[in-house]
């Protein structure tokens, strides 16, 4: 009756077994109700404990109760054997009644799916990309910014205003027209020899590479600040970068009719990158 | 090997088929990329025309081709044999990737699920709701404005401010301090015999009920306007109400230190909703 299954050909895991569906009644289907991660694995994943760490912030700003030692553990044994590639890890709060008041019996539910590492362009890394400059606007809210949470419809959005077109990312801003971060990766500039990026207490989410950086750059002398900068600003500033943990670093090289070659605190800050991201 | 499947004893369908997963790339689990529908049947769902046009219009906002006719057909086939209870559409841009990036070929997936007619207490008709203040902000994007999608963080949030205290509903307001709407139901005021609800240009959902009531009402004489109201100004305010599709109107007895007793307006609008809402 039961076929054999053989984990290592089951791409997903839920709750620890292998599968590849969620009920219909999971909160993360019916309100966005929980938060994920994307992290990239080159023999084990990288900046792990970070990445962890967000996803508690983020469960506990939720109010989803997890137990973090043991997901440890969980994860571990889903990476056995997976050597390259990108893990993306969902917690749900569970599945729920039709109301948006959580079961007080609801528990979360763990979703590990592995993804191939993309193929980007050399050019990407070393020339930088274009930018789009996108309409669709962020929403406030301090409860959920810097969260890595599902409710990703302004993503959505913002990312088809370009299609097929030829750029590899998109800026958005806030309603006040404060630049926020890029589509799926944070925003960086340089003036005057400091490195700057916009404050994320609003909205944004607060990327593990962004973080990772604010907190290692100084110690190597880089001076970094969180800053509220205005698209306008933007077309003057000096160096401009995207950081992500799964492409790491990309310069760029056009946005809104403006146009830059990569400047030196981005070459180091790549140089940092690709040490912890890649096998060199 | 497969146990037949009655599908009356079969709570939901997936795609019209009897099913109660989707799948763990749904863009609606990783993304809240779709909209829903709770729909209240009395024998016929009422409002069923309303329901899906406000449907298809949040479709049309996030860009996800689909075909009401057939869909129409699909949830009478559903409905066949369930006399009373609610009605739940969700339906998503489909399966994707692991990026925001809209698939080219996704077809969108469609889940219809039941659910029993809540049972309130016949005093939250008669003498009203206490509603609380709640602190959690929502954001303003005018792109998401008005749909039913799945991005509801910001009502779980809200709903979980009061927990299991002595609440039936809680008014949301956006950062400038101004009323939206309830958690889950639309909010009316009347001053000096004019009924008035919050526009929804920039945040909130735009209720099946709202929409029915500002169209019916000047037809019998009640004058209506959508407004921007401060949560000050509605302490002061003759009546407040509460619209929602599954349980009709709910006058407001207790908010924020101010108590009311259901009005002239109010008790209309309830004797209208009666007749459409209930077998009686």
């Amino acid at each position: 009756m039961h076929k054999p299954i053989n984990e290592h050909f089951c791409e997903s895991w839920v709750n620890g077994n292998p599968a590849s569906t969620v009920s219909i009644s999971d909160r993360g289907l019916a309100y966005g109700d929980g938060v994920f991660e994307t992290i990239r694995v080159n023999e084990t994943p990288v900046l792990f404990s970070q990445h962890l760490s967000r996803l508690m912030r983020g469960l506990a700003a939720l109010d989803i109760p997890f137990d973090r030692t043991i997901f440890e553990g969980e994860v571990s044994r889903y990476l056995q054997h997976r050597q390259h590639g990108v893990l993306k890890i969902i917690v749900t709060r569970g599945v729920g009644g039709r109301g948006y008041a959580s079961l007080p019996n609801s528990e979360p539910n763990r979703i590990l799916s592995w993804h191939p590492l993309p193929e980007y362009p050399a050019t990407y890394f070393s020339n930088g990309v274009s930018v789009y400059a996108c309409k669709t606007v962020l929403g406030q809210n301090p409860s959920l910014a810097g969260i890595k949470h599902l409710n990703r419809l302004e993503q959505v959005l913002a990312r088809n205003e370009w299609g097929q077109g030829n750029y590899q990312e998109g800026i958005v801003c806030d309603f006040r027209g404060n630049v926020v971060e890029a589509v799926f990766s944070n925003l960086w500039v340089v003036n005057d020899g400091c490195l700057m990026t916009p404050r994320l207490d609003m909205s944004g989410v607060a990327g593990v590479m962004r973080e990772w950086l604010l907190e290692e750059l100084p110690k190597r002398g880089v001076k970094v600040k969180e800053v509220t900068l205005s698209s306008s600003d933007l077309l003057s500033v000096d160096e401009i970068f995207l950081s992500n943990s799964v492409f790491g670093i990309w310069p760029v090289k056009q946005y809104n009719g403006a146009s830059w070659s990569p400047g030196v605190i981005t070459t180091l800050c790549q140089a940092l990158v690709q040490d912890l991201l890649f096998d060199i």
